[in-house]
């Protein structure tokens, strides 16, 4: 990373091409150069696992910014096999950043959407809704971003901006229908979009996230998804200082609602149904830890719990945790699962209980996780992989085996 | 009703027995005396159907305040046949009044019960969870009520009163163990507790609630089950004036939801299976009512409510309703239904809509809506039926005929 950048940090106001002058020469003085691997088919730049201690190769802006041939890794059936294949990035409009992606981690959205559990998807199939890099090229109306900086993309690239869910800074319910960043029909260049299982993103800055450079920007990746996933109930039911929040399935999203909730002052428990999660899961700050199985803890934490969240991905026996719900509080779903099972509508009248759905968050929401976890020194734990192991990767989340989240490095290819 | 009793309404406070004279005194002011029915197995008393036109006949406190035995309509297996069967009240303690039923209300949970469709009840079963009468008698540390006084009963007629749940208003919720209205352990005379399909019960004032004199004593019986459940919920989710609020099932509760909501200045809409229940809808005050089959109409209410409450008594497909919220709304069962199916984890995740349960209400609530119904000019619509009537009524309700309540007038009896 720059740090003579990083030293001469400030807000930017639209000043078309005055101001774009000043971005080049600031990013003129980065001590390293940007590759060229913007219009490449394949990649050639190369970034060390910790960004910090990485090289930057330099790249003429004026042709990042022009359409581009990318490599991506691409599955064409539901078998969840990936192979390379090149996929085209529109030309960076005016308010486009051009990103070179360096890490993209795995949800296990991404596994349902390539399995076809959710319908049959658009083939070729690029996913990835979490993903970091390098801003290489900004369109000449950006305001947000410089080159050299590193930003994020999580599971929006676009919306109308403009319907009152929008304006309200929840585009990902736009009323005149979110892009989502891959499967989506791509309202700009037409065909579906393609996600970060590739060397680079062409985004609108409004669906750009500004990830600090000294962080750990693999460990960042996941906070575009499981990150503001988990983070944005623990806001929307106001989990306070104190109060007693249940984390249910500890994953890729739940690892990270462990971590932003013992963040956030909350006394933090786990249900998992792996018994060697139970030390990471105290480790990670929580309070106590069980087992689904152990019906002594389920016995003990009745009415307890301020707050649930659950991020098991498929139906579960559920009303044994609303049980665990204190009156009136909720239990949150935010794993994507389809059928509501196991709930007894007249055990929540009883308490005056909720389940409730919670899905992403808006951009600005994703901003705040972005910063509250830099701030709080939080990120992923994540194991890094390369592109050609996608496919062996997808095997083991669904094996419950990733500790917590496979994490693709997209500068070692 | 004694007239000059009304003229003297006054907030009473404890005096002992100075306050005893009192109250028999002012008894004593009755144009008409209490009858002595509360000693008798049968009933004699009578009373009109209107119970402003009625006579009240006298009745000794002293007596008024023994154990006794009281005539009651019991069924004895699920068959939901109804029979005449003697069951005995407690004497008065000093904190309990002595009420003589004028009408009970049939609920479906009385069906469900009866029918041991939430397990097998405790036979002989007396249901009977919604009555108001006359107080006839009360104990001499009574507070709220004189003799003469209207008075009704809900859902419980006993709690601890010390828990932090009874401290809080939710004596439905007693950490101790709420003792419900029939059919529950009776923990001050042992077995179990008989319902409102009977002459009379005693109840400790805590659970007794307060009928202005001046309303429609057999449309306001049903207030204290299903006006309640649809209150409770129109409150704590706080229904303001303009709002939408759809309500779902439009049976003995879903009629009391409307008028309620209507009452508050929301603007109602009901979704009912019954086509003749749709003009009824609007003579209630709805704005708009449909059948569950418009698709039409269905898609019209797309994402336009602040609040729906379902009062549909079994599983149905909830999804479609849950569409029809807006961002971060709630649908509220308060239909007695087991299984929720046909809620959709996925879908409520992409509005962060919630699903909730609702049960009746603590007992201030309950006098809340009583009181708001008194004010608004609501009650039940309902038909007056004799206690042989209660097996063909039980039918009824199940076939979808009630219009909307039927009350047993045990003046009648």
């Amino acid at each position: 990373m720059c740090q003579s950048c990083n030293d001469k940090i400030e807000f930017l106001t639209r000043e078309g091409e005055d101001r774009r002058n000043f971005l080049r020469n600031g990013a003129a003085l980065a001590a390293a150069p940007l590759a060229a691997t913007a219009l490449a088919g394949t990649a050639s730049a190369q970034e060390g696992g910790n960004a910090l201690a990485g090289t930057a190769s330099a790249q003429e802006s004026g042709n990042a910014l022009e359409a581009s041939e990318v490599q991506a890794w691409a599955t064409n059936d539901t078998s969840g096999s990936f192979a390379p294949q090149t996929i085209k990035r529109r030309a960076a409009g005016p308010k486009d950043v051009v990103i070179e992606i360096m890490y993209a981690s795995i949800c296990h959205s991404d596994i349902h959407t390539a399995h076809g559990d959710w319908g049959m998807p658009t083939f070729p199939l690029v996913p990835g809704h979490e993903m970091v890099g390098r801003v290489v090229g900004v369109g000449a109306e950006v305001i947000k971003f410089r080159e050299g900086d590193y930003a994020g993309v999580g599971c929006m690239v676009d919306s109308c901006g403009e319907c009152a869910n929008c304006l309200a800074d929840r585009e990902q319910n736009c009323l005149n229908g979110t892009t989502f960043t891959y499967n989506s029909e791509d309202k700009v260049s037409g065909g579906v979009t393609y996600g970060g299982y590739s060397k680079k993103i062409v985004v609108t800055e409004d669906f750009a996230l500004r990830i600090p450079p000294g962080v750990d920007l693999a460990g960042f990746a996941p906070l575009l998804c499981a990150g503001i996933t988990t983070f944005s109930p623990i806001n929307h039911w106001d989990l306070k200082p104190g109060e007693r929040f249940g984390v249910i399935g500890m994953g890729g999203l739940g690892h990270m609602a462990v971590k932003l909730a013992v963040a956030k002052g909350a006394e933090v428990v786990v249900f998992t149904t792996t018994e060697d999660k139970i030390a990471d899961a105290l480790a990670f700050g929580a309070k106590e830890a069980y087992l689904w199985t152990d019906e002594e803890a389920m016995k003990k934490n009745m009415g307890s719990f301020d707050l649930m969240v659950s991020t098991v991905p498929v139906a579960y026996p559920m009303q044994q945790f609303m049980n665990l719900l204190k009156l009136d509080k909720t239990l949150v779903n935010v794993g994507a699962l389809f059928p509501i099972e196991g709930a007894q509508g007249m055990l929540m009248g009883f308490g005056r209980q909720s389940l409730a759905g919670s899905m992403i968050g808006g951009i600005a929401e994703t901003q705040a996780v972005i910063d509250f976890a830099a701030h709080h020194g939080i990120a992923a734990d994540y194991e890094l992989i390369s592109p050609d192991q996608i496919g062996e990767a997808f095997k083991k989340v669904v094996n419950k085996e990733a500790r917590y989240r496979y994490v693709i490095d997209m500068t070692k290819a």
